[in-house]
């Protein structure tokens, strides 16, 4: 049995004494009844619903899986996934943080950040439902008519409906210049939407009546590629601009995937034949929109990872202290016991302290990047909305790429803490590992978040965000470098940081010659981004646990994790850059037919 | 579908070109037979074997998995295990190395490790079954009686019976000083054993008659911990000193594990309740007797590891040539094409070569390692196979860990260049990571064998065989100082072999002074003397490979994967050698409360 509770303490440390979003929250229009009590409130509610309601069906879920009726095209949500939703709908969190135009809470995106975390710890498949709803509904809100915002966008806040990204074709993923879904208009105004899609999360299951799919397709006279695509919001059954439900439409899952994980979340193939739907924004300019939900998706993806690290490290930091095997090297520990405990063992602590690093660290920088959404969103001061969307947008392709990929790692680490147990379907460890892995392939794949980040946000946008972002690491290391006990961090940092600043100098002159010496480096360049930004986040943490009222273990447990992160993970970027310099070349040289 | 071909050319490369090892045979008493055309016979018909016969069972085996009936206690193994089970056993593939005395061929260690590559390369779960054979007639040769060896042995190399090796208990996996399975001696010289153990592989299932269990447990006045522990034979069906078989033993599978991979394997529970078995070997001295299985074991399972990195490999290679999708950044490579191949872009590349860099580095890693072992069998020269034992004993950690944490890689790269895709169990790319999971688990998890290296090969051995390793280095870099078309890597390896001397003799004096910093430092120590090792095997293959008669593509390939090696994957060692110099206190200094 797999445990979850949900990180309560280190939540409010992150939200409160590093980030201080109370005091961000009263000087924001529309944010001001985000009060400490407020928010302290939500997020015990919610460790109660993800802990009671939605970790009990983790296992049980990925156990029975979702089961696709053929004749009938309908699927079958694992036993309990149904009611869940119904709870979730009526504790009012599926709507939290939408616009109350619209019959949402209005509250702050970061405290919608906070319970998601906690949501895909307790039940990631679970969790794909409401996030694709999610998606959908900031798609309409942004992109959509008056009377669409009506009649689909309310439902999708209230939970009555759900929504979905339908995106990639067998042929198409990435590559969505390729895509062949086609429109053909129809009399009324409405369009007829045509082709396959796969892929597609919550395309059919049994939670609410009616999905509504957000179907990216082709008008009749589109231009070729990426700028003749366009977006439809496509019904399961029919609904008219009057808001009433019609007739079934012509559409319908075809199959569902079999899965290495996640198996509780429908993944839909979605055939459209002729079905009617309704043209979202303008046409051939879909891409915008999807964009829209893309990158609301990839920050959300990235707390799905940090969900699952969060989880891994509660599991295997229980077993550590359970499981007697051997004795310290340095001498017995619990000389009463027949052995020690794992947690003696130097390097089970080497995997533990990687993923709390992770966990902790990689908290604090999402809530960070969601926090920026919230100032881009609400300040009433340009300038800081501005600087606040630059850093969200060059955050983002981080938050997507690293913390996914550090949840592959740590779900590794936690599973090797169980040795044999872990590779056991029982102990719930191999389901975490399975879960996380396809979250570093969904929304754009870390292959493309580095190349968002390189070739787009520091090469196209000149690098505005991360000037932004290193300005702000500049100005906390010049703030705190006369304060001795925050020395043996500021230092590394400030040295980090300004070589992260040169290598990308170096690289943009580089690429800007050879647009393959951006394709070369950009991986790296994501990892070691992430590091340094997530050092930043540690340092921050030990200057903000010190003159916090934490607790001394709580705050020694800060500083330490920052030595080890500080000593044992950043170093990894000596590697990186190394990979970086050495240039293209090495990888691009050999014939594709010297491969083998 | 997954595919698979047997690297011919590249074994062939590795076995004459690089090692040479017919010229090696040819002066090993006992191995003349081995010729280059005896062993290019072997290899082409094991090809056959692999491709024809197991590669096809491999997802099969993965969907169906094994049964077990509670009612009989029996095992039923998937669809088509047990026929081709037969078919080796026909072939003569079950006795290709074991002792001619027994009924084996006598063939090299070597031959039979590059059909162990192609075996666990077609088929994972398939390939256990015959090799925990081989571990029990490796015990059984070493240690057992000669009637033992006359009666047990014989069935396990002709294959009418199969073997297993029974260690592991519910609360002792590592640390067998904590094992509570009985021995009871009986009044005709035999025994009763008693005594639950669990993760057995090929405990129970329909291969053939009888199943030969080589169970360790405790004799009623043994001595607490592991100088009490003493090696017996157990066989399923009792079979008296005359070599007839008697009726069935008191012994049963209990149920079987449900496992995230090696679904083809049968892992059985194995209840022995006053079985009659043989002890093997002295009392008291059974640990000795389980590592001479162990360490066949561990070499075997880097093996396991190499044979999912090459499959690994040329399934995403296929895959990388075949998927269309995005531009090369450098403009159109196939402009008639609707998008280019995913082989154009800069970081599947990385992915790719990563995994021919393990695939071919670690072939030659795991190739040299089987010819030390078969040189310290064979040769008439005792300096020699006191060298080659030193070497073996050395490098086998290294072997089992590192090559089973880069399949872990390899196997995740491989999924990643499929996108989504790769997350679909039809494509067959999961299962090899699932599968892949086990190998770091199994045999020793990959600290067991970082402290088996740091803590036994190098501190309490005086680093024997690191030494001989490091000599054979610098002198293939002395003999090579003066070629210009190698000095891009003979510098490198100069350098990198010189730092693993002189960290090796840094950790050495403080880990004396303080156990901890041994622990503190074994896993990276793994990983760094690994990287470096490879680092040595990449600088030989672009050696044998100029001199040889391959292809001007085959040699070309080497040097560009070389270039590749050392310029992203050997600067690898500064991030584990920077984390070592940090010493332990940055994992031993939190204490545990502080963990969460």
């Amino acid at each position: 049995m797999s445990r979850y509770s949900a990180p309560l303490a280190d939540l409010r440390f992150a939200l409160f004494d590093v980030l201080d979003v109370e005091k961000t929250y009263q000087r924001l229009p529309g944010c001001e009844a985000a009060t400490r009590d407020l928010i302290d409130a939500v997020l015990e509610e919610a460790a109660k619903f993800t802990e009671q309601v939605l970790a009990p069906l983790n296992q049980s879920g990925d156990a029975e899986g979702c089961a696709f009726d053929a004749a009938t095209h309908s699927v079958r949500t694992p036993k309990g996934f149904k009611d869940a939703f119904a709870k979730y709908v009526d504790g009012g969190w599926i709507g939290l943080t939408a616009n109350e135009k619209f019959g949402g809470q209005g509250l702050p995106e970061t405290i919608g950040a906070a319970l998601k975390e906690m949501i895909d710890a307790a039940n990631l498949s679970w969790g794909n439902y409401p996030m694709l709803s999610h998606g959908a509904s900031s798609a309409l809100e942004h992109h959509g008519e008056d009377w669409q915002r009506e009649v689909f966008l309310k439902p999708l806040v209230a939970g009555t409906w759900t929504g979905t990204m339908c995106l990639t074709e067998p042929h198409c993923g990435t590559d969505l210049g390729l895509l062949k879904t086609k429109a053909e208009p129809a009399a009324d105004g409405s369009w007829r939407i045509s082709g396959t899609k796969i892929f597609i999360t919550a395309g059919e299951h049994d939670f609410v009546d009616n999905i509504l799919h957000l179907v990216l397709a082709r008008l009749p006279d589109a231009p070729a590629g990426v700028k003749g695509i366009s977006l439809f919001i496509v019904p399961k059954f029919k609904v008219g601009k009057d808001g009433k439900v019609r007739e079934r439409n012509t559409l319908a899952c075809g199959s569902l995937e079999h899965k290495m994980g996640i198996k509780g979340s429908a993944t839909c193939v979605m055939n459209f034949d002729g079905a009617e739907g309704w043209l979202v924004g303008q046409p051939n300019k879909g891409l915008a929109a999807m964009f829209t939900m893309m990158n609301t998706a990839r920050l959300a993806v990235g707390l799905q990872g940090l969900g699952l690290t969060e989880r891994a490290y509660q599991n295997s930091l229980a077993y550590a202290r359970e499981r007697l095997q051997m004795r310290a090297l340095s001498g017995a520990k619990f000389p009463d016991k027949p052995a020690d405990p794992l947690i003696v063992h130097p390097d089970v602590r080497r995997m533990l302290l990687t993923q709390k690093a992770f966990a902790e660290g990689g908290r604090l920088l999402g809530l960070y990047a969601y926090v920026q959404e919230d100032l881009a969103k609400h300040s009433p001061d340009a300038a800081e909305r501005e600087r606040a969307e630059a850093l969200v947008s060059f955050l983002t392709p981080i938050v997507k790429g690293l913390l996914t990929e550090t949840a592959i790692q740590c779900t590794y680490d936690a599973l090797q803490i169980f040795g044999g147990h872990g590779y056991i379907v029982e102990h719930g460890m191999e389901q975490l590992a399975r879960d996380a892995r396809i979250t570093t392939l969904y929304e754009g794949t870390t292959q493309i978040q580095a190349i968002d980040l390189l070739g787009r946000k520091i090469m196209q946008l000149q690098g505005v965000g991360l000037k932004h972002f290193l300005a702000e690491v500049g100005a906390f290391c010049t703030d705190h470098g006369k304060d001795a006990a925050l020395a043996e961090f500021v230092g590394p940092l400030a040295t980090a940081a300004k070589a992260w600043g040169e290598l990308t100098l170096e690289l943009g002159k580089r690429a800007t010659a050879n647009p393959d010496e951006m394709g070369a480096a950009a991986w790296d360049y994501l990892f070691y981004s992430g590091y340094i930004a997530l050092a930043y986040f540690w340092t921050r943490s030990v200057a903000a646990a010190d003159s916090s009222s934490q607790s001394s273990d709580f705050r020694d447990a800060k500083r330490h994790t920052a030595r080890f992160y500080f000593a044992r993970i950043l170093p990894r970027i000596h590697t990186h850059a190394a990979a970086m310099k050495s240039g293209a070349g090495n990888l691009l040289d050999m014939p594709d037919i010297q491969f083998g």
